[in-house]
C-alpha cells in the first residue's frame, strides 16, 4: 500500500537524518593510508568520485594519479607513471569504496598520511587526505610533490603526536563555532582552520615535538586557510557512512565527482552509484585562465554538502562570495532553498545569519525530483589537461538525472508492484 | 560666511576620516604601564571614561580601583584601598588623558603590562590593558587579582618576547580578516583572537619562551575569546588620536563612560569632554542577575565604535546576537543606520554581509543632532555595587545631550558671530 511505504520511508529518513545530525567526529590520528584505509593495496591509487577507468579519466585526475606514482617511487617521471597505469600495473579505485574521501582528484596512496576521524556516536571511521592547491588539481611538478613529502615527513607526524597526546581532538565543537564565524567548511574553512591551529599548538608542545618541527608545522597550519577542509570532509564522510544502508530511506549519503561523471548514493539503495556526465562549474577563473581551460566538476568534497555544509550554508558565509560569485542576498536564498529538498534541521549546527536556525540535513531524492531544485555545491575548478594547479572556483549543481535514476531504482526495489 | 565655514568643516572632516581609515596599528610590545604610559605616576590608577572623583565614581569602578591597589601592594585589603583613595593617597586619572584606553572600569596601574600599539601611518602610540571578566567589572576577589598576576608574570612577558622577536605584529591584516569572519571586534573578537593566537605561536617558540610559559600562554590566548578586544581598543585609540585636534572638524574622536557619565570628544574641539549622565544598557543578564543589579554604562571600549567597529558592524556579526539581543535583520539595519551619521566609508575594512561595503567612519556631531540617530554601541554590564564579575551584555546609545553640547561649543568656537 502507498500509505505503508510512505510511512516506512518517513521513518527511515528520520533515522538517517538523526544519524547525520548526531554524528560525533573525533580526529583520533593521522596515519599513512596503507596502515589504516581498508582495502588500500600496495600499487593502488584511490581517487575521487564514482568508479572510472584510466581511459575515461579526466586530465586533472590523470595528472594527480601520475604525481602519486612519482611520490611513491613507482615511477621516475609522470610519463612513466601514465604508462604503468595504462598497462594495469597500478590499480585505480574510488575513495568512497574505502571509507575515504579526497578533495578534487582526491588521490590517496599507501604512504600518504590521512586524517583518521572516528564517528564516536556510531563507531565507524572515515579517512581524508590533506588539502593543497597543486597536486590535487593534477599538478605533477616537483614543487607539487614536495608539499606531499613535507606532509608525510614533518607536518602529519607532528600533528599526529599532538593528537595522540590528548587522546583525540573532538571536531564537532570546532565545526559548530566555525559555522558561526562565516565558514561554510568547503571552500571557506578559514575559522575552523584557525581554531584547529589553536587547539593543536599546546598538545604538540606538550607531546615533545622538536622545535624545528613545531615551527614548520605551526607555520604550515596557520598559513593554510583551507587546511580544515580535509577534516570537514572526513567528518562529513564519517556522518554519511553511519547513515548509509538504512532500508527504505530516500536520503542521499554521497555526492562525488571524478571530472568525468557525477555520482550519488542513496541510503536505501546501498552502495550503488547513480551517475550522469559531470557538469561544469559556474565560476570565476584566476588570471590567465578562462572557461575553455576549465575541466568538468571533480572531487569528493561535495560530501560536505551531503551533510548540509558547503553551498547549503552559503548564507552564513558571505565572505566566500568574491571566490565563487553572487551577492549576500543570493547566498541567503540558496540556504533557504535547500530547506525545500531536505528532511530535517540540525539541532547543533546553527547559522547566525539565518536567525540561528539549524543547517539543512538529509537531501531527499524525492523532493529533488518533485521540485526540480538541485543541491547547490561550492567547488573549485581544475584544468582540463594534466599538469596544472588550481585555476578557479565557483558553484555547481548536480545533474537531475542522478536523482531521477536513483528514484527509479528505488521504485523498482521497494515498490515492484 | 556660512559657505566658507561649511567648506572648512568638509575639508577638516575629510582629513579626519582619511586619517581614521589610513591608520596602521602595529603591536610593538607589551610593557609594564609605568614604563611606557605617559604621565602615569606611582600611586595613580587610570580609569575609563571622562574624569570622575572618588565620591562620584560608580560601584564597579570603585571595586576595580580597590583591586588594583591590592594588586600593586599599596593596600592589603580592598577596604584599606578605599580609604587610601578617599584620603587622596592614591590619585585617579582618565586613561584617555594618557594615550590609553581600558575595557569596563578600565583600570591601569604602573605594574600592569599594557599592549603598546604604534600607529605606523602617523607615528603616535596608544596603550590598552588586558581584557578579562572579573577585575575590570569591579571584582576585587583573590581569584580576580590572580589573573592580573598571571598576566604580569607569565602571559604578557611571553607574548612580548614573541612580538619583539618579529619586530612587531601588524594588526590591520588581522582586523580586516576578522571583520570578514563575523567579528565586530568589541563584544565579539573571537576570530581576531584566534588569528592572533596563530600569529603568536611560532614567534614565541622561535624567541625561546620556555615550554611551561609557552603552554601557559598559548592556553591563555586560545582559551580566551575576548582577548583581542584589548588590541582592537588600542588600535582604535591609536587611530582616533591621530585624527584628533584637526581644526574645524565635527568628527568624534572619543566616546567613553565611567559608569557615572558618558563623555565624547570632537576633533575640532581638542581635549574637551562633552558629558551627560551615563545611560543604562538594554541588555540580557546572566542567571541570578536582573535589571536592578545593572550599573550605568561603563568603559573606554566604545573607542571601537568611534572608529566604526562594534555596534556599527553588527550586521556582519550576527553570532553576537544571543549575547546582546536582536535579530540578524535588526543588526543589518543598525549598520545601515550608522551610514546616516558618519562622514566616510573605509576602503580596507569590508563587511561581506553588506556586499563587501566598507565600514562607516567618522561620526559627525552635526549629523547626529540633525537626524537624532545616536551611535549604537555593544556593551557589557557591570554590577551597581563593587565586588562582582560580569553580569550581562547588551546595546546602548549615548545621550543626545553630549552631541548637542559639543555642537554648541563648536558654534561658539568657530562661528562666534
Amino acid at each position: 500500500m502507498v500509505t505503508d511505504i510512505r510511512e516506512k520511508i518517513a521513518a527511515a529518513n528520520d533515522e538517517v537524518a538523526s544519524k547525520l545530525a548526531a554524528s560525533n567526529p573525533v580526529l583520533v590520528d593521522i596515519q599513512a593510508a596503507g596502515q589504516v584505509v581498508p582495502g588500500l593495496e600496495d600499487r593502488m591509487v584511490l581517487h575521487s568520485g564514482p568508479p572510472v577507468t584510466w581511459q575515461n579519466m579526466c586530465g586533472a585526475q590523470r595528472g594527480a594519479v601520475m604525481a602519486m606514482a612519482v611520490f611513491e617511487g613507482w615511477a621516475d617521471t609522470p610519463e612513466e607513471a601514465a604508462d604503468l597505469v595504462a598497462g594495469g600495473q597500478i590499480a585505480l579505485s574510488p575513495n568512497h569504496h574505502h571509507d575515504a574521501v579526497g578533495p578534487m582528484a582526491g588521490t590517496i596512496t599507501k604512504s600518504l598520511p590521512v586524517y583518521v576521524v572516528e564517528n564516536q556516536a556510531f563507531g565507524n571511521t572515515a579517512y581524508c587526505r590533506l588539502v593543497e592547491d597543486r597536486q590535487q588539481f593534477g599538478d605533477y611538478s616537483e614543487e607539487a610533490i614536495h608539499d606531499l613529502r613535507m606532509w608525510r615527513d614533518v607536518w602529519a607526524p607532528s600533528l599526529a603526536k599532538g593528537i595522540t597526546h590528548i587522546g583525540g581532538l573532538s571536531l564537532k565543537p570546532i565545526i559548530t563555532k566555525a559555522l558561526q564565524m562565516g565558514d561554510e567548511l568547503h571552500n571557506r574553512p578559514n575559522a575552523a582552520t584557525s581554531l584547529f591551529a589553536g587547539a593543536m599548538s599546546v598538545p604538540m608542545i606538550e607531546a615533545g615535538v622538536s622545535k624545528d618541527d613545531l615551527v614548520s608545522t605551526l607555520s604550515y597550519v596557520t598559513g593554510h586557510d583551507l587546511l580544515f577542509l580535509g577534516l570537514a570532509m572526513a567528518s562529513a564522510k564519517s556522518a554519511a557512512d553511519s547513515a548509509a544502508n538504512v532500508e527504505y530511506s530516500t536520503v542521499v549519503t554521497a555526492m562525488a565527482r571524478n571530472g568525468t561523471e557525477f555520482g550519488i548514493r542513496v541510503s536505501g539503495l546501498g552502495d550503488q552509484w547513480f551517475t550522469a556526465p559531470a557538469p561544469k562549474a559556474d565560476g570565476l577563473y584566476m588570471p590567465g585562465y578562462g572557461d575553455a581551460d576549465g575541466g568538468l566538476d571533480m572531487g569528493d568534497s561535495a560530501i560536505t554538502e551531503t551533510v548540509g555544509w558547503g553551498g547549503f550554508v552559503l548564507g552564513g558565509a558571505p565572505g566566500i562570495l568574491p571566490l565563487v560569485g553572487g551577492t549576500p542576498e543570493e547566498a541567503l536564498a540558496y540556504s533557504r532553498e535547500m530547506r525545500e529538498i531536505t528532511h530535517a534541521i540540525s539541532p547543533d549546527y546553527l547559522i547566525p545569519a539565518l536567525g540561528f536556525q539549524g543547517t539543512s540535513v538529509g537531501i531527499d531524492i524525492r523532493k529533488v525530483v518533485q521540485t526540480g531544485i538541485l543541491p547547490i555545491i561550492d567547488t573549485a575548478i581544475a584544468h582540463v589537461e594534466p599538469g596544472h594547479p588550481i585555476i578557479g572556483a565557483g558553484l555547481v549543481r548536480p545533474p537531475l538525472e542522478c536523482f531521477q535514476n536513483a528514484l527509479r531504482a528505488f521504485a523498482v526495489k521497494y515498490n515492484p508492484g
